[in-house]
Formats: structure tokens, sequence, C-alpha cells
């Protein structure tokens, strides 16, 4: 049986497509599930042209965004990302001014910053060093390092961005922050404008990059800016890999100025088999997953955020795309 | 120049020796400079002979509790030890009943919790899984646990369990207890009493072990309870080994019913090389280093003691020798 909003909601019935490379059907069925009945799968480029007519709201991944410039997709009024980050769809010249782009918001901070301090902490407390000790049964104490004495550096004071701060401070860390808006200054001990990158990077121990691909982020973390880093430090990406200059931080990771680099994105994704970031003793690859879409996740923002639309109401998660997040 | 407190203070200088394996003559410099000038150090148990005659206090790690018995230990009036476990101390039978014994509290919780969550994070995160991956080249994206979704349950509500305890909230997991004197039962949300071992380590995800060893608290995690543990659960003992009944840890860790067994203290210590636990694949061995007694922490907490014990006021972290903690 339906709920009372699903079934005032069934007046609507508005044509969706979702598209994802692996687990469209699986969305398409739950979002069934709450009375949507006009709802087609795509998995692949061809699938989506063929379905993409009429189509008025598309909640997509990895979205051929070569498509936007075709008939086919000109019914479109909504777009839904299931990331966070759309710098895709917000590049992409075919993508008419009148569509609505919206990007899930709220939904990964739990789960990045678990992952961010997953690696602190195996950092920190040099878990690799207990391990090698116990492989030749060997009783070697040693004193770890404290988070609580050590400085964060949160670049981007959004959710993802709040959530690390949040856990920085059960850890008594001492908190610095970036933030491109200004927003959410508060949070943190020292805030910094993206005009002071370097002397942001100069102080801080750890360096997490939780930011938006945009025109003014792209490779923003340069030469320059590990140069300047503490001897020693670690840099954390979540963000994209194209806020960092992958030729630059290869560099660098060469010398032993950073401790080292934890890397869950990259320039080029899947991170082609020949890059040497694969086999650096001091960078640690993870395949883009320390913030996963998870249907159920994204599929109850999804219908909150359909409900708001269904009543002409202010979308979640509307991106500026001038702003580029 | 010393400080108007230490000048005082310099009235009573009484005679303390400091005992330690490794760093006793870093602890008796750092205690000189106080003020404090009747301070010898001795790092085996032939010189704590030597030196005890006469002596009012003992700051000690790992003493030779035999002393106690003979005619040179009778002038001890206090004995702070440099740790936070007293078992050693609480059961030499040779201790007389008069000397005052305290133990260091508030100092290792941050250290402790640290470790705590690094492990946590390592195994929900599955780092093991990343690395490997890496050292194929192989992008192979998984979802990992969030602990936000996973119960912890934390045996021993004292300074160190209640820092797990504050770690864990900003995780969102939730929080179970087992406390010894019912007290602090408003940290968590369900909270046991030691006759509800078996119910308690039944319902957790991970289970944290930070009680103090005593007669009640020696072995009590047996085969009953760890049988009694959610299949694929994770036991942690930062406590002390003689909590566990390790001969049955090492048999249910020979099955799968328990994906891990983190482990920084072992009934005998250091854990004899030939040891099972040393290579068993679902083992973390640490050797006993997760709360390290630091110098500068222990001493700041011996010389605020001593004021006190100067001035004839109740001294912080006396222990109660019949509870043994």
């Amino acid at each position: 049986m339906l709920g009372g909003a699903d079934v005032t909601l069934r007046k609507f019935n508005p044509k969706i497509l979702v598209y994802s490379p692996q687990e469209a059907e699986e969305y398409a069925e739950m979002i069934r599930g709450h009375g949507y009945t006009a709802v087609t799968a795509a998995s692949t480029p061809d699938e989506a042209e063929q379905h993409l007519p009429g189509t008025e709201i598309l909640l997509c991944w990895q979205f051929p965004t070569y498509l936007f410039a075709t008939q086919a997709a000109q019914s479109v009024r909504w777009i839904q990302s299931m990331g966070a980050g759309v710098d895709d769809l917000v590049s992409a010249a075919a993508l008419p001014r009148h569509v609505v782009l919206t990007r899930i918001v709220g939904q990964f901070g739990a789960a990045i910053a678990e992952y961010v301090f997953a690696y602190l902490l195996f950092l920190a407390k040099d878990i690799t060093r207990s391990r090698e000790a116990q492989k030749r049964h060997n009783w070697d104490p040693f004193i770890a390092q404290l988070l609580s004495e050590e400085t964060i550096g949160v670049a981007g004071l959004g959710s993802i961005g709040g959530e690390i701060v949040r856990k920085a401070r059960a850890f008594d860390m001492a908190v610095h922050g970036l933030s491109l808006s200004g927003k959410q200054a508060d949070l943190v001990d020292r805030i910094y404008r993206p005009s002071e990158w370097e002397k942001f990077a100069s102080e801080v121990d750890y360096l997490v990059l939780t930011l938006p691909l945009t025109a003014t982020t792209r490779r923003v973390v340069d030469k320059k800016v590990l140069s300047a880093m503490k001897p020693g430090a670690c840099l954390v990406n979540v963000g994209r890999g194209q806020l960092v200059a992958e030729d630059d931080l290869i560099e660098i990771l060469h010398t032993d100025h950073l401790r080292a680099a934890v890397l869950d994105v990259f320039e080029r994704e899947p991170l082609p088999p020949d890059n040497p970031l694969w086999s650096m003793p001091n960078v640690f690859v993870t395949p883009h997953s320390s913030g996963p879409s998870t249907p159920k996740g994204v599929t109850r923002f999804f219908i909150d955020n359909l409900a708001r639309f269904c009543e002409g109401k202010a979308l979640e998660g509307a991106v500026n795309r001038e702003r580029g997040y």
C-alpha cells in the first residue's frame, strides 16, 4: 500500500530516466517502489539515447554528456547527479541553461570522514611498522604520534569538510580550514581564503582536499603549494583528482619532502596501470571509493527532491553553474 | 629561577627514588628541575636495593616487588606507579598496608582511544584489501563498512573507556558499556553489569577491553564470552592480557567465528616468540604501547601529586587495594 504522500504525488508521474553504468535497474526499481511508474533504466550510451525522448528527469552517474546536444534530450528539465561532484555536468556545454542541476549533499560526509581518519590514524600509529614487527615476532615498543598534537587543514568546508572537522575535534586536533565562499569559517581555529594557499599549506601536518572541481580549483595544489607544505606532512585528496597537479605531486613524492599522499581520486580514473603513483612506497591509492554512492542513500535523497519537484518547491543540492558546484 | 610554589615546597625535600628499567635518570632529572634535590634513580633490582634505604617516595614502573619485604623498604610511605594499571603492586603481599599507592589517571585516554580507532577503522575500511589491490595496480572499488552503522561495546568506563566512548560518538556508533562500579552509565546507550558478560558480548561488533585486572576480572573473557560474541565481531584488548583466557582466545581464533583480535596486552609480556598469536592472520599484535607512559606526562602528574603530598592533601589516582584499582 502506498502512503498518503505517495498517492498525492502520483498525480504527477514524470518520466524519469536512471543512468548508471552499474546499478541503473536497481535504482529504477526502488523509485518505482515509491509509486512512480514512468521510470526507465539505461546502462550504456546507446540505451540512454533510446530512452531519452520524453524524459523530464534524469538521475545519473557518468552520463554521456554529448547526448545533451541531441534532439532526444530536449524534454529534460531536471538532472539529479548521483554524486557530490558535478564538474562533468557543469562543464557540458551542450546542457541547456534552463535545465536544473542538483547534486547529492549531506550523504557522503560520514563515509569520507571515516576514510580520512582511517588513513590519518594508520599513519600516526605507524601500523605498517607494527605489522612488520609482528611478522618477525619482534616485540618493538615505540611511541606513536598523537593526532591530538597535530594540525589538520581542511580545504573545503561543505558538508564533507564539515564532517571531517567534527571528527578532528573529537581527536582534539588543531583545525585549520580553507574556504572558497568563506562560509562555515566559525568551524575552524584558523580560516584561509583562496589567495592564501601557500600559507595554509605551510602550517598543517595533514592537508585534506574536499573541494569541488571548478575553473579556480583546477590544479590549485601545484608545485608551489606542495613545496610550501611542512616537511613530513601528508596530503589526502578525497575531492577531485584535478585539484592536484599530478605531475608536480609525483615529482615531489620522489623527494622525501612529504611523508605520504593518500589519494582516492586522480586526474584519470581508473588510474592507468602504468601510472607511477601505484608503486610509490609513500602513496596510498584507493579507487574513488571513499564516499560511495549507495543506491539506498541516493534514492532517499532523490525521492525527497522528487517530492519537492512535484510540489514546485526549491530543490536540495541545487548547483550554481557559474560557481561550478 | 624557581617559582613561588616550588620554593615553598623545598621546605619539604622528601627522599624520592625513581625506578624504571629504561628512563629512570630522565625522570629523576625532570623532578630535580622542580626543586626537589633528594632524587635518586635506579634501573635494576640491585640499584633499587642500594638506593631504597631512607626512601620516602617511590615513582616506579615494573618495580621488583620482592624488595618490599626487605628492611631497605621500611621508610617508603607513598608509591606512585608510572602506569594506569597497578595489579602487580596491589598483589604484592609484601607491601605494607600503610603505604599509599597511586596510579596515573586521565593521561592515557587520548592515546589509547586513538589506537583503538586506528584499528577499528583499519578493519572497517579494509585497508589490507586496498594495499593488496594497489600492489597489483588493480582498480578494485568496494563498499567499505561504515563505523556509523556498527555497535561498539566498551568494557570499563573509567578515564580510558570514557575517551573511547567520546570518540565513538563522533563516529555516530551505537555505544554499549560494561561497568564494574556502575559509574558513568549515562555515557552509553546500554549499560551492562559484570553478571551480564555474555549478553553484552553478544550484541556488539567491536568489543573493547579497558578494565583493570583484579580477582574478579582475571580471565573474565573466556570461552563462554568469546563464543557469545557475534560472528565476525572483533576483540580489542588495551587493558591487561590476563583479562582474556589466552588459550580460549587462540582456540576460537583458529575458527572463523571472530573477524579479528587486536591485542596490545598479553598474559606474558614481552609475548614469547613462539606464541601462536604472532603468526595468526586475524591477529594484530602490538607491544603494550597503545598508551605509552611518557616521561613528560608522568612527571607532570607526579609533580602535582607531590605538591599535594607535601601539603598533606589527598592524592590523585589513589588506589583502593581491596577493589584492586
